[in-house]
């Protein structure tokens, strides 16, 4: 039995924690530290955001279900999608690769290509990293953004009767990762939408910009691990809590598709599916109208649906059919429990 | 047989090379890209410098020789190292952390500890990242420095006819390793320094300091994986070759210590043993004393020596009893051989 798996064993959060406390305070050269989507530098580097992603095979991907594309891409969405929740510029970026022994030029490729070419769609300059060998594929990235004059947006802004509100589709990349792992046809058309939200997620990169260009949002994060989760943050950095609705929520047209064709409950990957890489944020409800529109036309004509309202709390509730049930964090977590 | 393991393999060098190629130039805001210690930006975040290193259980260490505190310490003084070899000034880290399921406070708290203690001694505040679980334990930093006014000192600046320079003494790493491999007692006399040398190597950051803002150091780098491997490096960043004399190598007193115990070679430690993170570096001749001076000053007495000159090259020469021998890259390549 190894020293590092003796009981008692520290949560996800409780490891975060722990590590924030060891690291102190940070002083005057640092705006934000560990616990936001990313790092608020100061002083000389003000305006500078940083965030950092770790994937690892078996834990959060599978090359069974997707090729090194895929892959790339996905690690690359998912840490653009820290700066976006911010409202960031991205600029530099690097990539730390662990690779099994003897690697094929194609699969460097078409891994590190994918990330490439997504990075370069939003301003991201690769400039530097590591290659070492390793049992599995690995994968860290280290992102930097610019503020470019706006303040970031953190999860602690979020004040009492805001609107919750999200940007696009919700649940679509759990159903396309539930499709791929049936065995189902990738191309299928319905659930082909779900496959290409799991395969080849758009980080919200304009939109968080314009919110946070606007002035006019109170608290933002990105959708990483799902709406249960990612809003118990949210609320528990603004010492609040939030109510949100099943019916207003914005299911993703692949996961409807899909539960449709499996029988899977697509509210379910809204709420605790993750992936999504959609924005999350609160501002005044006189306000949702004007930020959709902001949004819609920096990003597209991506939607913005109000889910829900900021309340005392704590906690994160879910009505439906008339009825509220406790839906924080889902009962989520990466170390107590298999959920893998 | 997985994809990414169909031949043609590639060689470290080469997997950097065409991440690099795909990368492409990098553009305006970005002074030094893929392939020094560390990245220099440019534009708003001029005069910062970022390094990034991944370490992985199994490749990297091996926690049946160390406890978590000497794989934390290490793993944070490999990356400061990063950053004293461009003469910068620790600022801000960013640590992922993979851990095995159910990390107990106690592991997390060593591991995590001993890099915060090393970083706060240089001026590095821990301000993000990230935890997820993995199959073996894996560490990566990114970390930030400043370079204060001075220019960041790299690998191609060598001039012909240069000293190549190195500071403190070689092979101590690579010792203390052999010696804990062996069973040896670790607080035997002799030994225990090479020991030391392994489990709490120190980052050379002021004497990096020392050297770039003296403005007379053409090229440096520091020694992550050897002489005969990083100078290798240097050599071919700046065009040249270099011939190095095995009677002029200070080798580490631990290491001459294990080697009078065990049989070991303390030369080849030195040449290609690794992890020693001391400083490399090039300079006209007539400037050695003067610098020697200002690392002994800024970095409480250590001390500097070269070790053989900079030639048209290419390659590195040992010179040793009056034989010239080729030692460029000790052989030594993660991806090609067994050589963990």
């Amino acid at each position: 039995m190894a020293p590092e798996n003796t009981p008692p064993a520290l949560s996800e959060e409780e490891i975060i924690r722990l590590i924030a406390t060891l690291a102190g305070e940070g002083g005057g050269d640092l705006a934000v530290g560990i616990g936001d989507d990313a790092a608020v530098l100061g002083g000389p580097a003000k305006g500078l955001v940083v965030t950092t992603d770790l994937l690892v095979e078996g834990s959060h991907f599978d090359l069974g279900f997707m090729g090194p594309a895929a892959v790339g891409w996905r690690a690359m969405a998912a840490n653009l999608s820290d700066l976006a929740g911010m409202g960031a510029q991205p600029a530099w970026g690097f990539l730390s690769l662990g690779l099994k022994a003897g690697p094929s030029p194609r699969f460097v490729e078409e891994l590190a290509g994918a990330m490439v070419d997504l990075g370069q769609e939003h301003g991201l300059v690769l400039a530097g990293g590591d290659t070492v060998r390793s049992p599995q594929l690995i994968i860290n990235l280290c992102l930097m953004g610019r503020m470019g004059g706006a303040a970031p947006l953190l999860r602690s802004g979020g004040r009492p009767g805001d609107a919750v509100c999200v940007t696009g589709g919700l649940g679509g990349s759990a159903a396309g990762l539930a499709w791929l792992q049936a065995g189902r046809d990738p191309d299928q058309q319905g659930p082909a939408r779900a496959v290409a939200a799991f395969t080849r997620p758009q980080p919200r990169l304009a939109a968080g910009r314009a919110l946070a260009q606007s002035g006019r949002v109170h608290a933002m994060m990105d959708l990483s691990d799902g709406l249960a989760s990612d809003l118990a943050r949210l609320t528990r950095a603004s010492g609040l809590g939030a109510k949100v609705e099943a019916g207003l929520m914005p299911l993703h047209a692949g996961a409807l598709a899909v539960a449709a064709e499996l029988g899977g409950d697509a509210l379910a990957w809204a709420l605790n599916g993750g992936e999504d890489f959609e924005l999350l944020f609160t501002c005044d409800p006189g306000e949702v109208g004007l930020l959709a529109e902001l949004v819609a036309e920096a990003a597209g004509g991506l939607a913005v649906t109000q889910v829900g309202r900021l309340g005392p709390g704590p906690g994160v509730a879910l009505v439906q059919d008339g009825r509220e049930r406790d839906i924080t964090m889902g009962g989520w977590d990466h170390f107590r429990e298999d959920s893998t």
